[in-house]
Formats: structure tokens, C-alpha cells, sequence
């Protein structure tokens, strides 16, 4: 680490990983007071530099020091569990989603999913593996053509157009950023899918109808703990008795607010929750938690190629943004890569269903075949009725 | 439902599961009282008697009345929320595993498992659903030739003889129960595996040593929920690092006490957990929950094996136990059968690892391949470290 004036100031004993670069006394004075907001803050500025591999710095520090970022946890408590009204809602996801399709367009994938990848087989693209993940959830909740969906949070709509052309179903999706629902709908209209999925520009809160699965993926970390309740007892009244719903979440081991950084820059009012916060959306209603799967590594694996694209367009950014803009991103990304790696972040996929669902997969083993058959599953479920006795 | 002078009390409007007689009016009295704890008396000492299926009968009282036999629930909550010390641990499981093996013996598999079977065929017996839940079991915590296990309440032994044969490990299992202990050592010696298969007559708390695996099937439901953390702590200082744990217990969707009647006849100090509850040994220590299954379906149709053979011996134990006893354990199975199929309880398998832990399945694909390749995993650990940036 070198401070202004070319001093050491400290050299650990591990090997090193990358050279950091202080630039004058007051970044270093605000650095020690508040570590986990100013260091993004001074590097999202230019007044500290990093030379080598940001990611890896950002995961040895994760690891030595899990409290890293905390000293701000006691104000921002409020916040990250709070009551995130409706309007508090659009204005949150309005920060983060609303930068322009263009943006995201540059480094996500093709179906401009951007939520944790599925790399099923080790070789996969991006591409391939955002594919991989919407199959896992469609099996997850065992999607049969004819049924119908309803999506909390469906981002671009890449979600819903898949599960209506590949897997049969009507889809009811809905988000509260403008941008992202004008170009799902858009989308649906250009593949000729508009009299199956239908995007509504309105919040969870507002969902009606009932339907045979509940799908979610991405957007519990912007629900707030405090509605988790209120997301049970949407789930209960639009989910059928024998349906199944997928909850697919970036959480935590146990309860604690989002880097404090992160949350102000990138994720206003954001929080992802230990699984034990998630039982409040379902211990309410008694709800069946099917199947809790971690997939972490896969979301350090798909941040990586989101970085490594991000990367590859900083001339073409450095056109249209400004350089604290883009620091500030790579910064989030560099440290999200690192947070999934050193295991301070989580990334559950749960599915559940109502308690007396007989109608529940018999066992995981359709999610690993290499054709999905749903019909065989209906089989299996027989077994449920009693035999004799 | 008839009363002891043949009247109808009540005729419900769904067709009748099975006909109910009471035999006098204190019967009813008490069964009104506290109808939970009261109808297994009255059906154990006779003064119930029922004609048609016991078990679909209880499923419908449980799935029309979820608060059936709660009346009990607050003088019994300190109990079962107890602190289950070493010396009220070791009377509750002599109540319930020191009845003698003979016993057990004529209505369980080969293997003398008394813990859900995993049906991964629908076709299959008793016998071949006791070994897939063992593979199912050792597959989850990725076992390898050379490692070594430990097992906390190991049963008769026949899981801890079972990985040390087919997997190649070395296992130290954990049991309060002497006639259980005594009844897997000789198993042990008579298979030649007393060298690589320690039974040791002590409690989980004394576990010593590190170990590549942490297991305990069907022991969780013993340790009462106050005990939780001392378990994680437990677990954090004899699994390794790089290693993987899996807890299997019977669950609840939401915390409630266990059947009054069950708790004191049969399961003296027993209750099982919520995941929420389950929390509290993993969060500590942040441990990572990697993976939870539920398959209390498979609790159902084990069950039913285990009743149809009970009900095979009827006569055989009429020579030797009596009618009461015989009378209390019919209604023990025939109601656990309806809890699980009716969905108040639930079984869940539970895999864990250290949150620094990068060495875990990269997919669960492993799983339900038709060959279980262990060496195929370590490739795709690699993964996990970061590429480029």
C-alpha cells in the first residue's frame, strides 16, 4: 500500500495480490474512519488506485475482516429493514434500473438477464448459462404447458418470454421500472408473444389473480424484511393450492445490512436476508419450504463475465459517462465477484408450496435429467395417497 | 362416530374414512378436554376402538383441525424447548431405543433403519429405499475414500457400517442408547469392520476429534431446541474446514410442541424444529446452509412399510407384549403416516459447510447420476477461483 508521498505504510505477511495507492491525507483519514463507505467512495473518485487484481483484494479483505463495512451498520439498520413503501419502492429501483437499456445492454447477456447465472456444465458461456437458469427454475416449479405464472420482478421480461415460448404457459409479469417494462413489452410484441405474457407496470403488492406457480428471481434483496409478511400473504392468495413458487434471492448466513457503499450507490434500499428472515414470508401461512439450494460460486462465476464484458467496453463508456460513474461500477462489480467468492454473500433459490400440497416433486430428480419430462413426475405423486394399513 | 349406547353423535358431510366407537361416557368427557392427548390414551387402553383406516383417518382430523391436541401445548412448551441435559437425555432415549431390539427388529429393514427411507424408484422395497437414503445420504456430503466421519446418534449402526463398507471411510459413531450400541459393535466385529467403525457409548456433546464429514440422521429431533447452539459449536470444532455436514430430522413448517400423546408415550423430550429454529446452529458461527430437501412424503410411505410389517406381527406380539403397548404403537405409526401425508410434519436434509468453504458441489448433478463420481467434482471445484479481471 502506498501512501501520497511514496511511503510503505503496511506490508503484510501474505503474498501480495495487488498495490494500492492512497492519494492524499484525508482519503486516508476517512478510510480509517468508515472503511466500508469511503474506500468506494475515494476509489469512485480517483483518490485511491488500485494496481493488479481488484477482485482478489476485494476477497482477501472479505476474509480477513468480515466486519469490514460495519462501523455504519447501526444507522442504515432503519433503512435496510424498513417499511420500503410503494413510493420508497420506484424510487430505489428507479436509481438502479433506470440508467439506460443501453448500458446494460454492453455487458449483461442476451436475454439481458441480470440476476445470478446457472453454469451448468463447467464449459458455458454467459449466454448458455442464463439459459441454463431459467430451465432450473422452470423445473424447479415444474412448468407444464397450458398453466399459468405469475412473475414478481420480472426485470426485461427474459424470464417471462422464456417460460411462454418454451414451456407452453401464460405469463402475468410485473415491475415497477418504466424503462425495463417498455422494453419487455416491446420484446413480446416482436416475437409475437404479446397475447401470452402480459407486463404490467405496477409493484408486487398489487398482484391479483390466482395462478399455478410464483416466480421471483432477483427481487427479494429490494423487498425490504419488513414486507416480508405482506409477500406471504400475496404468494397466499395468488398462488393455487397445488401449485409450487420459487423465491431465487442474493442472501446472507445470518441477518446483516448490505455494504454500506453498495447500498447508497448501487442499491438504494436494497437488503438480502438469512434464511431465517425469509421464514416470515412463509411461517405465517405454514407454507412448505420444498428445497433451499445455494448457488454462490455460480454468482462470482457470472459477475466475472459481467466484469470481464463491462472491462472490455470501458473506451466506448468513457464516450458517454463520466469516470466516477464508471469507477463507481467496477468498483460494485470487482467487490460483488469477491463478496460470492469469500462466501460473505449467499445466493438461495427456494421452493415452496401450501401444506397440504400432495402434488409436490417426488424427488430432484427431473431437474438433473437430460429431457425434463413433467408427465412421468405425475406418476410418482400417486404414491402420496395412503396404500393400505 | 357411535357412543356407547349407540348413538350417532355426529355425521360429517364427507364420506366416512373409518367408524369410530367410545366406549363410556368419561372417555368422551376427557376426550373433549384434551382431545390431543386423550384420544391416544382411550385408543391404547381400548375405550376407542376404530373400524376402517386409522391412518386416513387422522389425516383428515389433521388436515380439517391443525390444531389438534394443542390444548396441551403450554405446559408442555418448557419441556420440549427444554434444556435437555446430559442426564434427562439419556432417560428419554432409554424410554424410547432400550425397548429391546427383538421388538424393533419384526417391523424395520435389514439394516435396523429407523429414520426416513428415500423411495428414489417408486417401485422400490423397504430394504433397496433404506440403502438409496444412505447413498442419498453419503452422496450429499461428498464422501471419498480415506476420509473420516462423525456421526452423532448412529442408531443401531447400520448408516456408520454402510459408509465404512461401500465409501471406504472411517467413522466414529455416537450413541447415548447401550442396547443400540452394544447391538452395532457386534455387527461391526462380525463384518470385520470393528478397525475402521468406532460406537461409542456418549452423548453428542463429547464429540472430539476433526473430521472430514459431520452426519446425524434422525437424532436432531432429541436435542431440543435450546441445546441448538451448543450443537453448532459442536459442529464448528469437528468438521473440517473443507468439509461438509448434513443434518436429517423430522420438521415443522412453523415452531409448535409434538402431539402431546407421541411426546409422553412414545418420543419422551422430543420436538421437531422449524428451519427457523434449525437457524440457531448454523448462525453463530455463519455456517452456509448449501442445500435443505424436504421429503416428508417419503416419511409417509416408510410408514406405511413399517406398519404393514407391525401389523404382519400382530400375533407374534400379542405372545409377548400387551395389548396396551401393543395398542399405543399401532396409533404412534398409523398417525405419523397421516402427519406426513397430511403435511404437519416434515422431513428435512439439511447440508452445511464452514462460509470460507469453496470446496463444495458445484451442481447437485452428482446427486442422481446413475454412478456416483466424486473425482468428476474436484474439476469443477477449480472453478471457484477467480479467472481473470
Amino acid at each position: 500500500m502506498s501512501l501520497w508521498d511514496g511511503q510503505l505504510a503496511y506490508r503484510p505477511d501474505t503474498p501480495a495480490v495487488a498495490g494500492i495507492t492512497i492519494a492524499n491525507r484525508g482519503t486516508l483519514a476517512k478510510l480509517l474512519l468508515s472503511p466500508g463507505y469511503h474506500f468506494g467512495e475515494a476509489y469512485a473518485a480517483g483518490r485511491i488506485t488500485v494496481d493488479g487484481d481488484l477482485s482478489r483484494l476485494c476477497e482477501v479483505v472479505y476474509r480477513s475482516y468480515p466486519e469490514f463495512g460495519m462501523l455504519n451498520r447501526f444507522w442504515r439498520r432503519m433503512q435496510s429493514l424498513g417499511k420500503s413503501s410503494l413510493s420508497a419502492a420506484r424510487r430505489n429501483i428507479h436509481h438502479h434500473y433506470d440508467l439506460g437499456n443501453e448500458f446494460y445492454r454492453r455487458w449483461l447477456d442476451d436475454n439481458m438477464l441480470y440476476t445470478c447465472a446457472y453454469f451448468r456444465d463447467p464449459g458455458m458461456t454467459l449466454e448458455e448459462a442464463q439459459i441454463a437458469k431459467m430451465d432450473h427454475v422452470c423445473r424447479k416449479v415444474r412448468l407444464m404447458p397450458g398453466q399459468t405464472v405469475v412473475e414478481a420482478g420480472c426485470g426485461w421480461g427474459g424470464l417471462a418470454l422464456y417460460m411462454a415460448r418454451k414451456y407452453g404457459v401464460r405469463v402475468r409479469a410485473y415491475n415497477i421500472s418504466r424503462e425495463q417494462i417498455e422494453y419487455a413489452r416491446e420484446r413480446a410484441e416482436h416475437e409475437g408473444l404479446s397475447n401470452r405474457v402480459e407486463f404490467i407496470h405496477d409493484d408486487w403488492r398489487t398482484i391479483t389473480g390466482q395462478y399455478d406457480a410464483f416466480v421471483s428471481v432477483g427481487m427479494l434483496e429490494h423487498v425490504g424484511i419488513g414486507n416480508f409478511r405482506r409477500l406471504g400473504e400475496v404468494i397466499h392468495r395468488s398462488l393455487r393450492k397445488q401449485g409450487l413458487g420459487l423465491l431465487h434471492t442474493i442472501g446472507r448466513n445470518a441477518a446483516a445490512p448490505l455494504d454500506p457503499w453498495i447500498e447508497r450507490q448501487i442499491f438504494p434500499g436494497a437488503c438480502p436476508p438469512s434464511l431465517r428472515q425469509m421464514m416470515d414470508i412463509f411461517e405465517t401461512r405454514q407454507y412448505s419450504v420444498l428445497d433451499v439450494e445455494n448457488i454462490r460460486l455460480h454468482y462470482a462465476e457470472t459477475l466475472r463475465h459481467w466484469l470481464e464484458r463491462f472491462l472490455d467496453n470501458l473506451d466506448l463508456f468513457r464516450d458517454e459517462l463520466d469516470e466516477r460513474f464508471i469507477r463507481t461500477w467496477r468498483l460494485y462489480l470487482e467487490g460483488s465477484v469477491a463478496s460470492f467468492a469469500a462466501g460473505t454473500l449467499q445466493l438461495f433459490q427456494v421452493v415452496f408450496s401450501h401444506p397440504e400440497n400432495n402434488h409436490i416433486p417426488w424427488t430432484r430428480q427431473s431437474l438433473y435429467a437430460a429431457e425434463y419430462q413433467p408427465a412421468l413426475l405425475a406418476d410418482a405423486i400417486a404414491t402420496g395417497t395412503p396404500r393400505s394399513s
